[in-house]
């Protein structure tokens, strides 16, 4: 009976409220249609906004991984060197896709729980036996919620006449990307995390860089073919037919984020990661906030569960007993966290509600 | 004030049931809990249905030209002989994306409104200097509403130890393609034309063939690998977040054409075209039917229009005056012909309506 009234926290897929569901309800057009293409112009104007961008923002009918391949595959040619800083999980499929187009990856990794930490960065730009043409790295970490000092990297990357490529997929709408300002050369979205939309669309968002770096990369593709999109982007077209009740929902749901501002959903975002962090210090119990407080992320926390507990006995008994969803941990962390996604669509009383039950399910646990 | 009761008769996206576009509007879940795992399992299951296989299928969030790539680039190596038997514009598209691959591709093309002709394929695999690793062909070919004999060219390739990869993306669910018994190695869907779907939706189905091409196979992939998706459906889930609302109104869509009964369904689709050339032939005014008759599409009709008369103006008018929204003709076809889509959520009346509104268009541009 209340399946529907679950409280949904995980990182992603996050909560759609009902105006954007309702939004996909509107019977289906012609892609290639007048009424179409002036929906679509507006709708690339509202997520250029988003993006902070003069540049060209390119929507793709695919998941965020989809977004992360066309990246690489548009911007780099098999052999080239590039420079990834990962601190978890995504940074570490970035790398795997990269490798699988043929690129030279050096994956420079970071613990868990960790920032990249910009000096070294630095230290193995100056040292690589050849350039790197293109630094890799994640903005939010979701396996970990850590959030990495893009501002700073950007500025590394362009000292060294390298590309900087952002997976921003789960901050995208939700933490501070200012890409033109900060100099970032690339940024990959998602519908499905801070722009409150179903998943299935993603976003590469490209300076005249990226572009320059498009001419010369000769990685195959089509799908993803960045020029493709461009040519049919000029007749407000896309090459093959888009998700259309996706992009309504987009539509809804950027038109939700302007109306509360910008700013204001960074803040409130800003405000939900204290929330929790300060409720699991208040709970105790030998729970732990495995990211760093500087660089603890505004979209989800990473909560580490004290040894002799289950991690994912924690997120069923949350689910069966308190009907709140929170995610558990990836990799080498399975069953040894939780994460709290806190994006989106996200109320500051959904968490306290997650923090009621969160607190109920550990005493139980431990005792 | 009527937008919302168009006649929408393009060959893609379809016209969707209110039925199943408020199947979307169901509050997103955990992708990687419980509950999906027993959605995902029993919507696969009926998916195979649709496919008429024991094999597997595989859903990719991406529009059909991406489940093309997924079959290029999983069953190919660079450098493999490939022969594309093209019969229109999508024909084309799918040799430009083996060919984007490094795929070593011959195309046969045979004129608009004909079919493949078995007998030229069959000697162009005798006379080939490198045997071909496979045979590449439109189902139904939508820029000309033409069908393909599948079940002779899987038998060619077959006997020429070629695997027969199929593009169904404008059949599936409308025309018969029971590929186990037809010994079709791969099929490939699309969620928009027969399925009653949305677009945003893709898929690939394979035999154990196909799954031993993919063992040889070398193309570069990610986002479309059929073994990591094979890892993460052995569990019921994606490789990556699912595009959840288009999965539920597909599972509600299947449900309607299983309420009905495939056979039905194609026996439906087959009664559309006889209609709409029957319709055409009786308005006469120099109309004419692209294809053949006996390879006539059941799910698309395309219509010459008399020369003096702009094809385009036919398709505004219809729209602007009738609010029948039909297709132009795509490459050296375009201005020159219109395309009526009966494929999917498509009544006889709309069709009657369409032919009257045609007739009416065609009377007053001739006079």
């Amino acid at each position: 009976m209340f399946g529907e009234k679950q409280i949904l926290l995980i990182p992603g897929p996050t909560p759609v409220p009902p105006r954007v569901l309702r939004a996909m309800c509107r019977p289906m057009i012609n892609h290639r249609g007048p009424e179409y293409e002036s929906f679509f112009e507006q709708l690339l104007s509202k997520l250029k906004s988003v993006f902070v961008t003069d540049g060209d923002v390119i929507i793709f009918p695919a998941s965020g991984t989809g977004a992360m391949e066309a990246a690489v595959a548009n911007l780099l040619s098999p052999g080239d060197a590039v420079l990834m800083a990962s601190v978890g999980h995504f940074g570490d499929r970035f790398a795997d896709i990269a490798r699988a187009f043929g690129a030279d990856v050096k994956l420079l990794s970071f613990p868990w729980g960790k920032a990249v930490d910009v000096e070294e960065v630095e230290k193995e730009f100056k040292s690589a036996r050849k350039p790197y043409r293109a630094l890799l790295v994640t903005h939010n970490e979701t396996s970990t919620g850590v959030t990495n000092p893009i501002k700073l990297l950007a500025a590394v990357a362009r000292e060294n006449e390298a590309l900087i490529i952002v997976d921003a997929i789960s901050s995208l709408g939700a933490i501070e990307l200012p890409m033109d300002d900060w100099g970032v050369d690339v940024v990959i979205g998602g519908s499905q995390k801070g722009l409150m939309t179903p998943p299935g669309l993603s976003f590469v968002a490209l300076n005249e860089r990226a572009w320059a770096a498009v001419e010369q990369a000769k990685m195959p593709r089509y799908y993803w073919d960045f020029k493709l999109h461009k040519h049919y982007m000029e007749r407000h077209q896309n090459p093959y037919t888009p998700a259309l009740p996706l992009l309504f929902a987009l539509d809804e749901a950027l038109n939700m984020l302007f109306e509360d501002g910008l700013e204001n959903v960074f803040a409130r975002h800003e405000r939900m990661k204290r929330i929790v962090r300060d409720g699991v210090r208040e709970i105790g119990f030998g729970l732990g906030l495995l990211a760093d407080e500087d660089v603890a992320s505004n979209t989800v926390t990473g909560i580490t569960i004290p040894e002799g507990v289950d991690g994912n006995a924690v997120v069923r008994r949350l689910r069966e007993e308190h009907n709140v969803v929170v995610a558990g941990g990836m990799d080498h962390m399975r069953g040894k966290m939780i994460r709290i996604g806190h994006v989106g669509w996200v109320h500051e009383n959904d968490l306290h509600i997650a923090l009621y039950a969160l607190r109920e399910v550990i005493t139980s646990l431990i005792k």
